[in-house]
């Protein structure tokens, strides 16, 4: 099985650069939750999620029925298309392969829109045409694995035509809490976000739809009870109790992705520019299987569609740990 | 909402008696295993569930291709109805609602077949012709809400007619392991047991189905990926690691089982017989708001289809607490 990134479980490895979590690791409000509450575990989850939905919407200013929480993003994009039936679907390549293996799940059929590297796989005008006969998009911002942001002006552009033909928008911003002075669609259409990156909650799973109400409600009736975990919904509350956290994350990152990029183009690699807390490069020498020697376990992307094996995607980590993937790929080239 | 059993989060509750959770709470070895690995849990959990299926086929005398897990029994009754898509499904009233969720999810026709209370709502021969024109069946063995088993030798003749007319039979064991001298059909159809009852992880949701390998590999590939969180594989692992909880679990509720009946029965309530965790009764007051008020909480049974309100269920769990509950249900009467 070509496998996703973070992948340490059939790997010998020291550091992860396939998987794009948050170097700090878990929150230490997170850590103290956890492990004093770990005999409530035995209970059964609140299948409401009624504590976490209110702490997240404070956090996201909506109001709580417009926050539906899940099993990670991965659960809530099978359950909005499961809800959605969506006969012809919209994605771009490259981009995060769960939204096609989620739409197959459903039997719809896929039309891709494929971005050119020429122009550092950003998203154009080019795409609206392609809505044409599609009732179902999902775009995801930055997008997964390039890194890049799709433009705010064409982002509106493209979601009035969807409002206009129908179409069932889906914008995944798992990574835009790392992005400084972002932006979000929430206010227009159903948004996807995640604990797992941000917060390195990705053990233990949780991701959550921004919506409207009757979508969401739509989207619970497909979804099993008790879907979010008892440790998920505890080390989600105690995570948004942290603001300083997610300040000094974006700050890192920012600092950390501006020197890895610079590094990575200096040693003669085509880095592409990424706005988020991970980096895509293709270089013409095969460095997965060297650097998986010395421990370095790295994202190769030839199972993204529109990519090949010659891509490479690398997460954004601790100054100490860049340094040391920077000089392992030194060797390897 | 009306609600399933176990919700402490709205109700001011000291002992729960509505959720079917091992009384002896977490077992030792996953206390540990969870406090020593909090940190771990920050990475993405092993989609494969490699060391986790490993373990349960060896707990259930199979080979690992012949397990999936799950993110609770509740999604992969979910998955599995997603991979088979039956046009018209066949239940038993009164069970576990959430085949009928998961059925109607994907706008499945369902066909009741509901058992007599004056038949203790066993299960006999006249299921048989019932089968006709189905192509989906969910049994639990033993019964949710009752705890009385199907009789061996219907349960065969009941899956060699599912065989010869093609029709894809669940059965349902999350309770099984409860029950001294019980007997499984995982050797001849599609069987889901759960931890969370047994081991008392419904807090870290862990199910799986046990199943020929074509038939997993159908229901694994419209399952979103990383749905077993981390702690509940690290849980789940540790939880058979002692094989002891078990068997002194099966002894004790055994024990408390018949305590609680007999009593019950004595206080001149209508208690059917159970073999397993939790006994169903009858009775013409209605207990469940003094008893709530008294700080315990038990399943009124109004929304099991072919129940009313005069059904209650409660969970069989520690001796003090199942004397308090016997007082209190005295003093209601």
């Amino acid at each position: 099985m070509y496998n996703h990134g973070g992948d340490i479980y059939r790997n010998r490895v020291k550091i992860d650069f396939s998987a794009n979590i948050n170097p700090f690791g878990l929150p230490e409000t997170v850590r103290r939750a956890l492990s004093e509450n770990i005999e409530d575990l035995s209970a059964y989850p609140d299948t409401e999620c009624e504590k976490l939905s209110r702490a997240v919407a404070e956090y996201e200013g909506v109001s709580a029925d417009n926050i539906l929480c899940g099993n990670g993003a991965s659960e809530i994009i099978f359950n909005t298309v499961r809800a959605v039936m969506p006969k012809r679907a919209l994605l771009i390549a490259p981009t995060f392969s769960e939204y096609e293996r989620a739409l197959k799940s459903v039997g719809c059929e896929i039309k891709y829109h494929t971005l050119s590297e020429e122009n550092n796989f950003n998203l154009t005008e080019r795409i609206l045409p392609e809505l044409d006969g599609t009732d179902m998009i999902f775009l995801c911002n930055p997008n997964n694995p390039v890194g890049n942001m799709i433009d705010e002006a064409l982002m509106d552009q493209i979601l009035r035509e969807c409002e206009k033909r129908d179409i069932f928008a889906v914008i995944d911003e798992c990574f835009m809490d790392f992005v400084p002075n972002g932006y979000s669609a929430k206010k227009k259409t159903a948004v996807i976000k995640a604990f797992t990156k941000t917060h390195a909650l990705a053990g233990l799973r949780l991701g959550y739809m921004i919506g409207d109400s009757k979508t969401l409600e739509k989207i619970d009736l497909v979804s099993p009870r008790w879907n979010v975990n008892a440790a998920a919904q505890l080390a989600g509350i105690a995570a948004l109790s942290d603001a300083e956290y997610l300040k000094k994350t974006k700050k890192y990152i920012e600092k950390e992705r501006i020197f890895l990029t610079d590094k990575l183009r200096k040693l003669g690699i085509k880095a592409f520019d990424s706005r988020t807390n991970f980096i895509l490069f293709k270089t013409g020498k095969e460095i997965y299987a060297p650097l998986l020697k010395k421990g370095l376990l790295v994202r190769q992307c030839g199972n993204f569609r529109g990519l090949d094996d010659s891509f490479y995607r690398i997460a954004v980590r601790l100054h100490e740990e860049n340094t040391v993937l920077l000089s392992a790929l030194k060797e390897c080239l």
